[in-house]
């Protein structure tokens, strides 16, 4: 057989991986749900120009039929590299068929031609909630937010979520408190703080942007502060500036904070270096990290935006976070770090006995199945050690043995334990830890 | 603001109705489940070439990167057509780790770019089932596909299902045997016998391919035959031609229709025009319809394929099916169809009094929330009649009243009976029926 190589950045996985990745997308939609969010599925395409309107350049994947009438033609479409551009698209489409504030949730794929490595695919699982609301949305979305996340994030089989969380405001009303007119720019110099450091900070701030030593020092002091809690408003005073847009950062900063004192310390970290690179966020910023696991990078991150849905008539600010599932798992699947207590959603197999019976196999299968358990069949008449070898190859806890026309001889065997009972199709039922999945975090692979 | 039209062929629902198309997708997935079968997602993009390998031109949609380094090199990739085209290379590409006979399923979006219509899509969901084997599969997998179709449509708000099933080594074998070379031509004219007519079906026979009017006829008359017993075999036998491949043909369907005479009158028609337009399917084939709404078309169909996954030194036969789930809900709305006992996710709004309670709302949800109940808070402390009609609007059943600070006064109105009722946060209890998504199907919309 030629060999069939994987295309990088498409990542797939084997069954019992896939079966974790659906525990994982449910787990996160039970929450979304019951937080009062409700689902929306927007097409996976967009026009060219709704995708480059927004933000960052993705490198967006163009779409065309292989039959084009005029092949020279440019391509009209474009897959989605987010939720949040269709939504924001969906929501101007839809508006009058919908209920504001808006909750909405986007579990889908999404597409980038970056360059792959690990965490970074071209084609990956996004799961997003965001709210979106005609006219004002109070800042208490802002609020609730950190805590969604840290109860998503502790019913995952993962390390502990470290929020960090900042408002943009606070940069871009500081910076022109000092009269820097490239606020963007200093934002994506000063949210790369964490990884260039300090020196090359400024270093960009002033051979790039022009700034002067002071400018670039005092940008580089106010991304330095960090607190879990209020104390980082004195720390921003201290810098000596002050502009109505900072102060209604803070503000807004601190309410975020102060409600959120009742998470577990080191769950929520405000961060005035963080601004995240979407050029449409307009306040409150989120990024999240796995504790001991910075190296991966984001796993969930979002904001607040004022503009992304809005046009010249109606206003209709919003907020969002998306988690990176496809980048959860793959970091996790590669480190061995995920256990499950079953590998197929099958409960039982019936052995065969014989090819002649197997018209009555067939019929306690659909009789267990008709009761909720999930039921296969063994696919030939093989040596019964076989059969069993078959179900524990394939995660199966249990064979259900009988003789041709005896329903009094129907057995069942735990294969895991090797005990043997006696059984009815009208009333065995299997233990709760064998029909439901369960993946544990398993810190020492 | 700018209207925003939809794209012809990418459908896409509001949220009462996206909530609908999860319900399909979940009941869908269960049942899979229930059956032994086992999810993979494989990557939605294939290499060209092996998308264009596979049997009929499917309007493939290419992919190219934005900014490709070379903007004149031909795609390499094309997003898939269907779910089994991409299950064969995996399972070719992952056979070591897979344990055979492998049952997967797969509920995927596929994309074609072809001219939309009603129940065509550009863009959809399919929900997959196939066992592949190492080696043989045997004929009782063909046998047992009827009554997981007629298990899973009966558990939709859907129509009944009629299964129409055929065999194509009785449509080759038979064509041997009237020394007819271009089988796969005279099957492709004759699957088309309830769309164009029996005269329509002997000219094309006769004048694309060259059958003399004894063949053209033969030929027509065994596509004819219909029947939901065992009675085709004694009409195809009197038609007076006898071929070994024919036979065995034969021998498949009578057992797979034999195994099938359990399911209710009506459900299961041996059709022997039905080929399938697919290349691919060397045995088994079937194809499902609404009763009452052919017009829509096949809505799950299939079929047995010998060398899909196959290569040299391997055999790896194979059976499956597909359910367009698209094609129906497309359908069902259209024609208003479907009615849910819900239109939001959410089960309790807590009224916001004042601003100032707002901390104490949020308690109240997170509380309810945390023992299971979906819970959403007004967005504003609003007129509580407002805040009523905003439950209503959003189809919400539940609005939860308290008076800040004092939890002996929350009460619960349930706004389709307009009861007010005292209610603790720790032990109050949703219906079950309140929780829980039920569709039905409306026949008089």
């Amino acid at each position: 057989m030629a060999k069939i190589n994987p295309v990088s950045g498409f990542p797939e996985w084997l069954p019992e991986e896939k079966l974790i990745e659906q525990f994982f997308l449910d787990t996160v939609r039970k929450k979304f749900e019951l937080y009062g969010f409700t689902p929306i599925e927007p097409r996976s395409i967009e026009p060219l120009d709704v995708l480059l309107s927004k933000g960052d350049d993705k490198e967006i994947y163009t779409l065309r039929r292989l039959h084009e009438e005029d092949p020279s033609a440019p391509a009209e479409f474009g897959l989605h590299f987010d939720m949040t551009v269709p939504f924001a698209r969906y929501v101007q489409q839809y508006r009058g068929h919908l209920n504001f504030p808006f909750k909405r949730y986007q579990i889908q794929k999404a597409w980038r031609g970056e360059r792959p490595q690990e965490g970074r695919y071209r084609e990956f699982y996004q799961a997003d909630i965001d709210v979106i609301n005609e006219g004002d949305l109070p800042i208490s979305y802002d609020a609730e937010f950190p805590q969604l996340i840290h109860d998503i994030i502790s019913s995952l089989p993962t390390p502990p979520v470290c929020i960090r969380v900042n408002n943009r405001k606070i940069l871009t009303g500081f910076y022109q408190a000092l009269s820097i007119s490239d606020a963007a720019g200093v934002l994506r110099v000063v949210d790369k703080l964490d990884k260039i450091g300090a020196s090359a900070v400024i270093g960009s701030l002033k051979d790039e942007l022009g700034l002067s030593q002071e400018q670039a020092e005092l940008c580089l002091k106010l991304g330095q502060i960090k607190s879990s809690d209020l104390s980082f408003v004195k720390e921003v005073q201290a810098l000596g500036y002050s502009h109505p847009t900072l102060q209604e950062g803070l503000d807004e900063l601190a309410f975020v904070v102060a409600a959120s004192q009742s998470l577990p310390q080191g769950t929520l970290l405000a961060d005035l270096s963080l601004a995240r690179g979407l050029d449409y966020y307009t306040g409150t910023v989120y990024e999240c990290n796995f504790v001991g696991h910075e190296s991966l990078g984001s796993i969930c991150g979002g904001g607040r935006y004022d503009n992304l849905a809005s046009d010249d008539k109606v206003k209709l600010p919003g907020i969002g976070i998306s988690f990176g599932i496809t980048r959860m798992l793959g970091y996790l699947f590669a480190r061995k770090m995920l256990k499950a207590n079953k590998s197929s959603p099958v409960t039982v197999l019936v052995a065969l006995p014989s090819e002649e019976a197997r018209l009555e196999a067939i019929t306690i299968a659909n009789r267990l199945r008709s009761r909720g358990i999930s039921t296969d069949v063994n696919h030939a008449a093989q040596k019964f050690g076989k059969q069993i070898r078959n179900a524990e190859r394939s995660g199966v806890p249990y064979v259900w043995f009988f003789t041709q026309g005896d329903a009094s001889s129907y057995e069942l065997k735990d294969i895991r334990t090797g005990e043997q009972t006696k059984v009815s199709v009208e009333t065995w039922e299997p233990k709760p830890e064998d029909t439901k999945l369960q993946v544990s975090l398993n810190l020492e692979p």
